[in-house]
Protein backbone atom coordinates (compact mmCIF):
# COMPACT_ATOMS: atom_id res chain seq x y z
CA UNK A 1 0.00 0.00 0.00
CA UNK A 2 1.12 3.49 -1.09
CA UNK A 3 2.70 5.62 2.04
CA UNK A 4 0.27 8.32 3.22
CA UNK A 5 2.72 10.79 2.25
CA UNK A 6 2.33 10.06 -1.42
CA UNK A 7 -1.40 9.70 -0.71
CA UNK A 8 -1.91 13.10 -0.07
CA UNK A 9 0.49 14.75 -2.35
CA UNK A 10 -1.23 12.68 -5.46
CA UNK A 11 -4.56 13.80 -4.03
CA UNK A 12 -3.17 17.37 -3.90
CA UNK A 13 -2.11 17.36 -7.32
CA UNK A 14 -4.76 15.77 -8.47
CA UNK A 15 -7.61 17.77 -6.70
CA UNK A 16 -5.21 20.99 -7.94
CA UNK A 17 -6.35 19.58 -11.96
CA UNK A 18 -9.29 19.12 -10.88
CA UNK A 19 -9.73 22.97 -9.75
CA UNK A 20 -8.05 24.36 -12.86
CA UNK A 21 -10.69 22.64 -14.80
CA UNK A 22 -13.88 23.82 -12.36
CA UNK A 23 -12.51 27.04 -12.46
CA UNK A 24 -12.25 27.21 -16.62
CA UNK A 25 -15.42 25.46 -16.50
CA UNK A 26 -16.80 28.41 -14.49
CA UNK A 27 -15.48 31.12 -16.82
CA UNK A 28 -16.72 29.15 -20.31
CA UNK A 29 -20.28 30.04 -19.06
CA UNK A 30 -19.72 33.92 -18.57
CA UNK A 31 -20.64 36.26 -20.95
CA UNK A 32 -17.33 37.72 -21.26
CA UNK A 33 -15.47 39.18 -24.69
CA UNK A 34 -12.24 37.52 -26.50
CA UNK A 35 -9.98 39.36 -24.42
CA UNK A 36 -11.41 38.55 -21.11
CA UNK A 37 -11.88 34.99 -21.57
CA UNK A 38 -7.75 34.91 -23.24
CA UNK A 39 -6.93 37.03 -19.49
CA UNK A 40 -8.69 34.33 -17.51
CA UNK A 41 -7.30 30.74 -18.86
CA UNK A 42 -3.79 32.19 -19.26
CA UNK A 43 -4.48 33.35 -14.81
CA UNK A 44 -5.48 30.19 -13.95
CA UNK A 45 -3.22 28.09 -16.56
CA UNK A 46 -0.22 30.69 -14.94
CA UNK A 47 -1.76 29.71 -11.40
CA UNK A 48 -1.65 26.25 -11.31
CA UNK A 49 2.08 25.53 -13.17
CA UNK A 50 3.78 28.46 -12.06
CA UNK A 51 4.97 29.14 -15.00
CA UNK A 52 6.79 32.44 -16.07
CA UNK A 53 5.28 33.14 -18.58
CA UNK A 54 2.19 32.23 -20.59
CA UNK A 55 1.44 32.92 -24.77
CA UNK A 56 -1.81 32.63 -26.47
CA UNK A 57 -1.71 32.29 -30.13
CA UNK A 58 -4.76 32.44 -32.19
CA UNK A 59 -5.09 31.45 -35.77
CA UNK A 60 -5.78 34.42 -38.00
CA UNK A 61 -6.13 33.12 -41.79
CA UNK A 62 -2.88 31.50 -42.15
CA UNK A 63 -0.99 32.84 -39.20
CA UNK A 64 -0.89 32.46 -35.67
CA UNK A 65 -1.28 35.83 -33.97
CA UNK A 66 0.02 36.22 -30.31
CA UNK A 67 -3.53 37.40 -28.74
CA UNK A 68 -2.53 36.99 -24.70
CA UNK A 69 0.37 37.23 -22.55
CA UNK A 70 0.60 36.57 -18.50
CA UNK A 71 2.91 39.41 -18.40
CA UNK A 72 2.67 43.05 -20.52
CA UNK A 73 4.14 42.76 -24.13
CA UNK A 74 2.81 46.23 -25.69
CA UNK A 75 4.58 46.12 -28.61
CA UNK A 76 3.90 42.46 -29.32
CA UNK A 77 0.36 41.39 -28.78
CA UNK A 78 -1.34 41.68 -32.16
CA UNK A 79 1.98 42.11 -33.72
CA UNK A 80 3.96 39.21 -33.45
CA UNK A 81 2.86 36.39 -36.46
CA UNK A 82 4.24 33.22 -37.09
CA UNK A 83 3.70 31.28 -40.03
CA UNK A 84 2.60 27.54 -39.58
CA UNK A 85 5.67 26.60 -40.82
CA UNK A 86 7.67 28.59 -38.19
CA UNK A 87 9.04 27.76 -34.93
CA UNK A 88 8.28 25.53 -32.27
CA UNK A 89 4.48 27.56 -32.15
CA UNK A 90 3.50 26.15 -35.75
CA UNK A 91 4.51 22.85 -35.24
CA UNK A 92 2.74 22.40 -32.46
CA UNK A 93 -0.39 24.34 -34.63
CA UNK A 94 0.53 22.05 -37.40
CA UNK A 95 0.95 18.74 -36.50
CA UNK A 96 -1.79 18.97 -33.60
CA UNK A 97 0.65 17.50 -30.96
CA UNK A 98 1.48 18.73 -27.30
CA UNK A 99 5.36 19.50 -27.41
CA UNK A 100 7.58 19.70 -24.07
CA UNK A 101 11.07 20.41 -24.08
CA UNK A 102 12.46 20.38 -20.68
CA UNK A 103 15.55 22.51 -21.37
CA UNK A 104 17.35 24.81 -23.98
CA UNK A 105 14.26 24.83 -26.20
CA UNK A 106 15.83 27.57 -28.05
CA UNK A 107 18.44 25.34 -29.18
CA UNK A 108 15.34 23.24 -31.05
CA UNK A 109 16.03 23.04 -34.82
CA UNK A 110 12.36 23.93 -35.06
CA UNK A 111 12.82 27.20 -32.80
CA UNK A 112 12.38 30.81 -34.53
CA UNK A 113 13.34 33.54 -32.30
CA UNK A 114 11.92 37.08 -32.94
CA UNK A 115 14.61 39.01 -30.52
CA UNK A 116 11.17 41.00 -29.41
CA UNK A 117 10.06 38.68 -27.06
CA UNK A 118 12.32 38.11 -23.47
CA UNK A 119 10.42 34.17 -23.83
CA UNK A 120 12.58 32.96 -26.55
CA UNK A 121 15.92 33.23 -24.19
CA UNK A 122 13.57 30.81 -21.46
CA UNK A 123 14.64 27.11 -20.77
CA UNK A 124 11.58 25.14 -20.72
CA UNK A 125 8.56 24.94 -23.32
CA UNK A 126 5.10 23.21 -23.29
CA UNK A 127 2.68 23.95 -25.76
CA UNK A 128 -0.55 22.40 -26.53
CA UNK A 129 -2.66 23.26 -29.63
CA UNK A 130 -6.14 24.52 -29.02
CA UNK A 131 -8.67 23.12 -30.95
CA UNK A 132 -12.50 23.24 -31.38
CA UNK A 133 -14.99 21.22 -33.55
CA UNK A 134 -11.64 19.07 -34.86
CA UNK A 135 -9.77 22.08 -36.26
CA UNK A 136 -6.72 24.02 -34.34
CA UNK A 137 -7.64 27.27 -33.91
CA UNK A 138 -4.89 28.13 -31.86
CA UNK A 139 -1.32 26.99 -29.26
CA UNK A 140 -0.96 28.05 -26.11
CA UNK A 141 2.63 28.10 -24.72
CA UNK A 142 3.65 27.81 -21.42
CA UNK A 143 7.16 28.77 -20.79
CA UNK A 144 10.44 28.30 -17.30
CA UNK A 145 12.66 30.48 -17.28
CA UNK A 146 15.07 27.56 -15.81
CA UNK A 147 14.75 24.14 -16.66
CA UNK A 148 11.83 22.22 -15.89
CA UNK A 149 10.50 18.69 -16.22
CA UNK A 150 7.26 18.79 -17.19
CA UNK A 151 5.09 16.34 -15.27
CA UNK A 152 2.31 14.10 -16.64
CA UNK A 153 -0.12 16.01 -14.69
CA UNK A 154 0.93 19.87 -16.62
CA UNK A 155 1.09 17.84 -20.08
CA UNK A 156 -2.57 16.25 -19.37
CA UNK A 157 -3.81 20.02 -18.10
CA UNK A 158 -2.89 21.82 -21.05
CA UNK A 159 -4.02 19.43 -23.19
CA UNK A 160 -7.28 20.00 -21.68
CA UNK A 161 -7.24 23.53 -21.30
CA UNK A 162 -6.46 23.52 -25.18
CA UNK A 163 -9.99 21.38 -25.93
CA UNK A 164 -11.37 24.08 -23.39
CA UNK A 165 -9.99 27.45 -24.67
CA UNK A 166 -10.48 26.29 -28.27
CA UNK A 167 -14.22 25.86 -27.81
CA UNK A 168 -14.81 29.25 -25.71
CA UNK A 169 -12.91 31.13 -27.88
CA UNK A 170 -15.35 30.07 -30.68
CA UNK A 171 -18.25 30.91 -28.72
CA UNK A 172 -16.91 34.15 -27.53
CA UNK A 173 -16.48 35.05 -31.12
CA UNK A 174 -19.47 34.09 -31.86
CA UNK A 175 -20.60 37.67 -29.68
CA UNK A 176 -20.70 40.62 -31.85
CA UNK A 177 -17.76 42.34 -31.79
CA UNK A 178 -18.47 46.28 -31.49
CA UNK A 179 -16.40 48.76 -33.36
CA UNK A 180 -13.51 50.34 -31.45
CA UNK A 181 -13.56 47.85 -28.63
CA UNK A 182 -10.36 47.13 -28.55
CA UNK A 183 -10.39 43.75 -29.75
CA UNK A 184 -6.80 43.16 -31.95
CA UNK A 185 -7.52 40.09 -34.19
CA UNK A 186 -10.16 39.34 -36.65
CA UNK A 187 -10.06 35.99 -36.33
CA UNK A 188 -10.40 33.33 -39.54
CA UNK A 189 -12.08 30.75 -36.93
CA UNK A 190 -15.28 28.30 -38.37
CA UNK A 191 -18.26 30.26 -37.42
CA UNK A 192 -19.92 29.43 -41.65
CA UNK A 193 -21.15 25.90 -41.78
CA UNK A 194 -18.54 23.54 -40.89
CA UNK A 195 -18.82 19.80 -43.07
CA UNK A 196 -19.94 17.17 -40.69
CA UNK A 197 -18.15 13.87 -41.17
CA UNK A 198 -20.76 11.06 -42.05
CA UNK B 1 -3.41 12.63 9.43
CA UNK B 2 -6.36 10.76 7.62
CA UNK B 3 -5.96 6.63 7.11
CA UNK B 4 -5.00 5.71 3.85
CA UNK B 5 -7.84 3.89 3.20
CA UNK B 6 -10.00 6.85 3.81
CA UNK B 7 -6.60 9.02 1.44
CA UNK B 8 -7.19 5.90 -1.28
CA UNK B 9 -10.96 6.55 -1.46
CA UNK B 10 -10.95 9.99 -2.17
CA UNK B 11 -8.14 10.12 -4.47
CA UNK B 12 -10.38 7.84 -6.01
CA UNK B 13 -13.35 9.54 -6.47
CA UNK B 14 -11.42 12.36 -7.08
CA UNK B 15 -9.79 10.53 -9.85
CA UNK B 16 -12.70 9.72 -11.32
CA UNK B 17 -14.28 12.88 -11.56
CA UNK B 18 -11.30 14.49 -13.15
CA UNK B 19 -11.51 12.00 -15.56
CA UNK B 20 -15.06 12.90 -16.49
CA UNK B 21 -14.13 16.07 -17.38
CA UNK B 22 -11.47 15.13 -19.63
CA UNK B 23 -13.39 12.75 -21.07
CA UNK B 24 -15.96 15.19 -21.98
CA UNK B 25 -13.23 17.98 -23.31
CA UNK B 26 -12.12 14.95 -25.42
CA UNK B 27 -15.49 14.75 -27.20
CA UNK B 28 -16.31 18.40 -27.42
CA UNK B 29 -13.19 19.03 -29.65
CA UNK B 30 -14.29 16.20 -32.19
CA UNK B 31 -17.01 17.57 -34.89
CA UNK B 32 -19.46 15.46 -33.46
CA UNK B 33 -23.43 16.34 -34.60
CA UNK B 34 -25.62 17.63 -32.02
CA UNK B 35 -27.55 14.18 -30.97
CA UNK B 36 -23.54 12.89 -31.15
CA UNK B 37 -23.07 14.98 -28.77
CA UNK B 38 -25.50 14.86 -26.51
CA UNK B 39 -25.27 10.84 -26.28
CA UNK B 40 -21.74 11.17 -25.80
CA UNK B 41 -22.11 12.93 -22.61
CA UNK B 42 -25.30 11.02 -21.37
CA UNK B 43 -23.11 7.77 -21.49
CA UNK B 44 -20.13 9.27 -19.78
CA UNK B 45 -22.54 10.94 -16.89
CA UNK B 46 -24.33 7.30 -16.16
CA UNK B 47 -20.37 5.68 -16.48
CA UNK B 48 -19.93 8.31 -13.68
CA UNK B 49 -23.19 8.61 -11.41
CA UNK B 50 -24.33 4.95 -12.12
CA UNK B 51 -27.91 6.49 -11.99
CA UNK B 52 -30.60 4.17 -13.68
CA UNK B 53 -32.05 7.65 -15.64
CA UNK B 54 -30.53 10.61 -17.41
CA UNK B 55 -32.27 12.82 -19.31
CA UNK B 56 -31.24 15.95 -21.21
CA UNK B 57 -33.75 18.39 -22.54
CA UNK B 58 -32.51 21.47 -24.86
CA UNK B 59 -35.02 24.71 -24.72
CA UNK B 60 -36.41 25.34 -27.70
CA UNK B 61 -38.35 29.28 -27.60
CA UNK B 62 -39.94 28.99 -24.42
CA UNK B 63 -40.52 25.31 -24.16
CA UNK B 64 -37.88 22.34 -22.85
CA UNK B 65 -37.62 19.84 -25.23
CA UNK B 66 -36.36 16.17 -24.50
CA UNK B 67 -33.55 15.45 -26.66
CA UNK B 68 -31.50 12.81 -25.22
CA UNK B 69 -32.05 9.24 -22.78
CA UNK B 70 -29.72 6.82 -21.51
CA UNK B 71 -32.20 4.08 -22.37
CA UNK B 72 -35.05 3.88 -24.96
CA UNK B 73 -37.48 6.36 -24.97
CA UNK B 74 -38.70 6.54 -28.60
CA UNK B 75 -42.12 8.07 -27.98
CA UNK B 76 -40.70 10.60 -25.88
CA UNK B 77 -37.53 12.14 -27.67
CA UNK B 78 -38.62 15.24 -29.23
CA UNK B 79 -42.21 14.50 -28.15
CA UNK B 80 -41.98 15.40 -24.17
CA UNK B 81 -42.39 19.64 -23.85
CA UNK B 82 -41.98 21.17 -20.64
CA UNK B 83 -42.67 24.94 -20.05
CA UNK B 84 -40.12 26.73 -17.69
CA UNK B 85 -43.12 26.82 -15.37
CA UNK B 86 -43.63 23.43 -15.23
CA UNK B 87 -42.44 20.59 -13.24
CA UNK B 88 -38.86 20.34 -11.71
CA UNK B 89 -37.08 20.43 -14.58
CA UNK B 90 -38.63 24.00 -15.52
CA UNK B 91 -37.54 25.42 -11.58
CA UNK B 92 -34.31 24.05 -12.99
CA UNK B 93 -33.95 25.98 -15.95
CA UNK B 94 -36.36 28.85 -14.32
CA UNK B 95 -34.23 29.66 -11.48
CA UNK B 96 -30.90 28.50 -12.98
CA UNK B 97 -29.81 26.32 -9.66
CA UNK B 98 -28.72 22.72 -8.94
CA UNK B 99 -31.63 20.65 -7.33
CA UNK B 100 -30.74 17.87 -5.43
CA UNK B 101 -33.63 15.52 -3.86
CA UNK B 102 -32.82 12.37 -2.13
CA UNK B 103 -36.04 10.40 -1.90
CA UNK B 104 -39.49 10.65 -2.83
CA UNK B 105 -39.25 13.01 -5.84
CA UNK B 106 -42.33 12.70 -7.13
CA UNK B 107 -44.02 14.12 -4.06
CA UNK B 108 -42.26 17.48 -4.32
CA UNK B 109 -45.08 20.37 -4.76
CA UNK B 110 -43.28 21.51 -8.34
CA UNK B 111 -43.07 17.89 -9.84
CA UNK B 112 -45.11 17.65 -12.87
CA UNK B 113 -46.25 13.93 -14.30
CA UNK B 114 -46.20 12.73 -18.10
CA UNK B 115 -47.77 9.32 -17.52
CA UNK B 116 -45.49 8.27 -20.54
CA UNK B 117 -42.05 8.42 -18.54
CA UNK B 118 -40.91 5.64 -16.50
CA UNK B 119 -38.95 8.08 -14.92
CA UNK B 120 -41.78 10.11 -13.08
CA UNK B 121 -41.93 6.90 -10.35
CA UNK B 122 -38.22 7.45 -9.19
CA UNK B 123 -36.92 8.36 -6.22
CA UNK B 124 -34.01 10.19 -6.22
CA UNK B 125 -33.33 12.95 -8.27
CA UNK B 126 -30.13 15.23 -9.30
CA UNK B 127 -30.49 18.05 -11.94
CA UNK B 128 -28.39 21.16 -13.16
CA UNK B 129 -28.57 23.42 -15.89
CA UNK B 130 -27.37 24.05 -19.13
CA UNK B 131 -25.38 27.48 -19.56
CA UNK B 132 -23.82 28.72 -22.47
CA UNK B 133 -22.73 32.83 -22.52
CA UNK B 134 -24.80 33.11 -19.25
CA UNK B 135 -27.93 32.02 -20.74
CA UNK B 136 -29.49 28.29 -19.91
CA UNK B 137 -29.99 25.88 -22.91
CA UNK B 138 -31.26 23.22 -21.28
CA UNK B 139 -31.43 20.92 -18.43
CA UNK B 140 -29.49 17.58 -17.73
CA UNK B 141 -31.50 15.57 -15.22
CA UNK B 142 -29.61 12.43 -13.22
CA UNK B 143 -32.68 9.88 -11.66
CA UNK B 144 -32.12 6.79 -9.56
CA UNK B 145 -35.24 4.28 -9.14
CA UNK B 146 -34.04 3.82 -5.35
CA UNK B 147 -33.73 6.89 -2.76
CA UNK B 148 -29.90 8.21 -3.47
CA UNK B 149 -28.14 10.59 -0.78
CA UNK B 150 -26.26 12.66 -3.46
CA UNK B 151 -22.27 13.26 -2.92
CA UNK B 152 -20.68 16.75 -3.28
CA UNK B 153 -18.97 14.95 -6.01
CA UNK B 154 -21.74 13.91 -7.98
CA UNK B 155 -23.28 17.76 -7.68
CA UNK B 156 -19.97 19.46 -8.07
CA UNK B 157 -19.73 17.34 -11.66
CA UNK B 158 -22.65 17.47 -12.91
CA UNK B 159 -22.62 21.32 -12.28
CA UNK B 160 -19.70 21.46 -14.65
CA UNK B 161 -20.93 18.72 -17.09
CA UNK B 162 -23.66 21.61 -17.48
CA UNK B 163 -21.77 24.13 -18.24
CA UNK B 164 -19.57 21.81 -20.81
CA UNK B 165 -22.11 20.83 -22.32
CA UNK B 166 -24.36 24.18 -22.25
CA UNK B 167 -21.25 25.32 -24.48
CA UNK B 168 -20.66 21.94 -26.54
CA UNK B 169 -24.61 22.11 -27.74
CA UNK B 170 -24.10 25.89 -28.75
CA UNK B 171 -20.93 24.85 -31.07
CA UNK B 172 -22.70 21.85 -32.23
CA UNK B 173 -25.38 23.51 -33.39
CA UNK B 174 -23.22 26.38 -35.37
CA UNK B 175 -22.59 23.50 -37.78
CA UNK B 176 -25.05 23.17 -40.36
CA UNK B 177 -27.86 20.99 -40.45
CA UNK B 178 -28.42 19.40 -43.61
CA UNK B 179 -32.37 18.67 -44.32
CA UNK B 180 -33.92 15.08 -43.32
CA UNK B 181 -30.43 14.52 -41.14
CA UNK B 182 -32.37 13.18 -38.57
CA UNK B 183 -31.98 16.62 -36.14
CA UNK B 184 -35.00 16.35 -33.94
CA UNK B 185 -35.58 19.97 -33.19
CA UNK B 186 -34.67 23.48 -34.11
CA UNK B 187 -32.72 24.94 -31.44
CA UNK B 188 -33.15 29.06 -29.95
CA UNK B 189 -29.40 29.06 -29.12
CA UNK B 190 -27.66 32.42 -28.95
CA UNK B 191 -26.81 32.37 -32.52
CA UNK B 192 -26.61 35.67 -33.50
CA UNK B 193 -24.99 39.06 -32.29
CA UNK B 194 -24.86 38.78 -28.08
CA UNK B 195 -24.66 41.93 -26.07
CA UNK B 196 -21.81 41.92 -24.06
CA UNK B 197 -22.02 43.65 -20.49
CA UNK B 198 -19.65 46.20 -20.22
Amino acid sequence: MPKPRDLELRLQKTEEQLRLFQKVSRLMVRELSFQEVLKGIVSLVVEFTQCDSCLVYVLENDELVLCAANTPHPTAIGKVRLRLTEGLTGWVARERRLLAISREAYKDSRFKSFGELPEDKFEAFLSAPLIARNRVVGVINLQHRLPHQHTGDEMEGITTVGEQMGCVLVLARMASVAPGSGEPVELALPTGPVPVKQ
